[in-house]
């Protein structure tokens, strides 16, 4: 049946080209259009020449001033100078000429002042309540980028990047008068990344990154360690990783973790690290049986989710996550919680004398048991706890700043009720439910990612102010280093500008044309950057 | 309904991981087997040392020899080295321990005898009926590979080399003795590659063909032009792809195409390209609109299938076919014929004249009339055709030595009922419809790939001798240059394997313990050499 639903649709795929009007790519690329879309942009067809060799970008009197400003012009230097490779095609002008409105000539760009009006330290770290704002003028008045923090800054100066686009001569880099204001909808915009069921190496999770900032992205979610592998490197506690990792070469070492957060940091992206407990924790037993439940009366060797019975379990975590917190810049630790199988503890003699003693009668008040004091633990760290929904379901107490990341949509769950009642309850959430980038479909799923937004909950405005963002989720069973960044952009793309953008209604009728034509431009311009994105619509080409 | 389907797989997934009795990988791969696996092989867990670096191929006396012999001695003495980096991984050492018994030590192999029985010469090419037999002992009264033609010494050598494997010490490369007699199952074991969709750089092709010869598998179906775009430099008209490429840039001149002939060849594969017409024409008429069938009464503009009723269409097919022949050294063409919408010649006053004026009734007697005479034009340049299923369907008159290529089972089209008309027609048939590439499916899909077997379409004997073999197909709408390799391998060795080894029936509840673990290590293998190929089956790891 499902095979049969997937052909269907290609069938009909198919059939739609019996004839065609024109030959080449169904959605042609925007020019100088921006990813995700800004709150407000005034658009113009006149139109400024810049010569990207000899750009600068200007410090305004009185702007702040740091590294990570400094590190940003930088960056976008170097992306500027992959507009300049100036290349003639009768196929391209061709387009150009049909699908772009030549406007007026107004002058040539040597330069973008930018107006940093707070201050900034070099060693500022963005966090939950980072303040994104900013307005960019290209006018004939003038070429100015401004906002009251560098964050805003550096979401500026990716939009500034995006404005350019290879003008219809074929050789003349260009960029169309506009005035935008922009600033962010949701504030936790993310990207999960599993790196437990393969190993990435950091190239692929530096590219990763540079994907977040060219997506105005600004969490990267680090499922560091799970059943599979303990690829994390504890000073406190080697042996993890070193019998925990698939091979000892396949780990993050203390260097690449600092190396990965300061390369996230610099482009406004924070690294939430999570330790996913009291299930997933199969590859910590490899060297700690002990913490362990024992289920070898369901299975020889059987081992399960953490003990929740014993202190030694807790005064473990105490010192794990103690160093994470050390090593992690971030506010937040996500402690997982999620597919926590009872069976196993209830095949252990030793766990239901426990839960006999203490009065526990469910296996759900044994998790709330074992998971509020977790949270205490990362609350006496000073972390800010996030933990996957059946945390929340199961019934866990959780204390009012513990934000539950709503993931389940199938079966009896859907992720609009879970949200309904996380918000109800006073709860902030992080929507994850329809952003799983490894289920595949055939075709450009990306529209399915993009017809869900966090707002369609059914809930009241109250409670949808507790909506904190969302996340796309590349779990990795099935990727590997090799195409693991394929997978995700541009298909992350969308999820990001949900999150970024005003709303937008995107029912079944929705008109994706400009939208599919900007998704064309934005994967393109990533191929240019160096991200091997996949093709986000149906055939077609870059330049 | 679909999207739920994909989810609850998935839970079910996640949910049978609640407690595990060992962490790592669910397949740990093989050490030392072959895929696609060989017709007879006796084997042995005593084992063999081999140090690449010293190694030698070396020819009997009597042997044939050529270019084609001493390229590939040069290739896989490559390929050996690639086994010679020791590495010393606890983890490692545990899988193996627990994994492969080990046996006797039987001592160090300094050289493989290869022994040619029959002639060969320099520019020999493959063609349908090449003879892949050979036979290879590597024991410890001779470690010989024979084979009555170049074509099987090449086969031979891949298993020799899929044999390697790192020895459960961390640093020997060792490989068991064995004795194999190994040929196909089917002649034609192909590959289809769309160009045109995506336009695919040489490096990816090169990949792509690497791959085939790492699978055993010897046609490279080109499916050069499409609808989309024109890449294929025609001399004799250069106005197609000059127009007609999404790119000038984006072309396969005449040394790019002898340049994959000559690659592929010197591998034992065939390059075998495709011209489909009448449909999927459209990128011709931007240099050619004469050659299509006009239908602005349907839409401005519109332009369809190939025009079947003016002459000056078969008289350019003539010469642009025979200049293909001239290219092309295969002794086969695809000509396409799939897709014909009849909507545009039906709208067509000059088409349903001619129709009148000729007797000719309905469109698919139309239909036929073309394909009729594009075969006659193949087949006056001593092409042999290939045509897909719907030419055969819609009843044209077909000559005996033309090959039906069975790709829809949707709806109402089932293959294996087509296949039954096919061969009961006494047409060979070329097997897809269970093995297109671009269909996507949450998880390890290549195991729905690996169910389907040409043989099981209730055919008699008689008919399944009609059965040439089958391909793969990777339509290109949504992969590009950075995708393209990743999603073939390893889905695609999964129809190799079908197509190479003796039959066995996967049904339901076939165990798939061995095939899943063998394809880790293959897929690991084709990692090593270069080939970006994602995982199989779920979490993993390559060393």
């Amino acid at each position: 049946m499902l095979k049969w639903q997937l052909l269907f649709v290609l069938y009909l795929i198919g059939l739609s080209k019996a004839y065609i009007v024109n030959p080449g790519p169904l959605y042609v690329a925007t020019k100088g259009e921006i990813w995700p879309r800004p709150q407000q942009q005034q658009k113009s067809d006149d139109y400024f020449v810049l010569s990207p060799r000899d750009f600068q970008f200007i410090l305004s009197e009185n702007s702040g001033d740091c590294l990570i400003l400094r590190s940003g012009f930088t960056r976008y230097f170097k992306i500027l100078q992959q507009n300049t490779i100036p290349r003639f095609s009768k196929r391209n002008q061709q387009k150009s000429v049909k699908n772009v409105s030549e406007g007026e000539y107004l002058g040539v760009i040597g330069n973008l002042t930018v107006n940093l009006q707070g201050n900034c330290n070099d060693n500022d770290y963005p966090d939950i309540n980072v303040d994104e704002k900013y307005q960019l003028n290209v006018t004939t008045d003038a070429v100015l980028l401004s906002a009251p923090s560098v964050w805003g800054i550096l979401r500026g100066l990716e939009s500034f990047s995006q404005l350019l686009y290879l003008g219809a001569d074929g050789y003349t880099v260009r960029l169309n008068s506009t005035v935008i204001v922009d600033y962010p909808r949701y504030k936790h915009r993310g990207l999960l990344l599993d790196t437990a069921r393969h190993y990435m190496p950091l190239t692929q999770i530096y590219q990763v990154i540079d994907g977040l900032a060219y997506n105005k992205m600004n969490v990267f979610h680090w499922h560091l360690v799970d059943d599979q592998s303990f690829p994390f490197v504890s000073e406190k506690f080697p042996e993890l990783s070193q019998l925990g990792a698939y091979d000892p070469l396949f780990v993050y070492d203390p260097d690449d973790v600092q190396n990965v957060i300061e390369y996230a940091r610099l482009r406004g992206i924070r690294v939430m690290p999570e330790i996913d407990t009291p299930g997933h924790t199969r590859s910590w037993g490899v060297s700690h049986p002990e913490l362990l439940t024992n289920c070898s009366a369901l299975e020889e060797g059987a081992l399960g989710p953490l003990d929740p019975t014993r202190e030694r379990t807790y005064e473990f975590l105490k010192e794990l996550l103690g160093e994470v917190k050390s090593v992690f810049k971030d506010q937040f630790i996500h402690l997982g919680g999620d597919e926590v199988g009872f069976e196993c503890w209830q095949s252990n003699a030793d766990v239901v004398a426990f839960m006999k003693t203490n009065n526990i009668s469910t296996y759900e008040d044994l998790e709330s048991y074992y998971i509020q004091k977790v949270i205490n633990i990362a609350n006496n760290l000073l972390f800010n706890s996030i933990v996957w929904e059946e945390v929340f379901v199961n019934g866990v107490s959780l204390p009012n700043d513990t934000i539950v990341h709503v993931w389940r949509d199938y079966g009896d769950y859907h992720w609009d009720e879970t949200m309904r009642a996380v918000t109800a309850a006073n709860k902030d959430a992080l929507l994850s439910a329809c952003w799983y980038l490894d289920h595949l479909q055939t075709g450009g799923d990306w529209k399915s990612f993009y017809e869900c937004d966090p707002n369609d909950f059914g809930g009241s405005d109250e409670q949808a102010g507790h909506i904190i963002g969302g996340e796309a989720c590349m779990w990795s069973e099935v990727v590997n280093e090799y195409n693991v960044v394929q997978r995700i952009w541009p298909r992350a793309s969308a999820p990001a500008e949900k999150l970024w953008s005003p709303y937008i209604q995107v029912g079944t009728y929705f008109d994706y044309t400009e939208t599919s034509q900007r998704l064309e431009e934005h994967t393109c311009r990533m191929n240019r950057r160096g991200i091997p994105a996949q093709p986000p619509n149906a055939a077609g080409f870059c330049l």
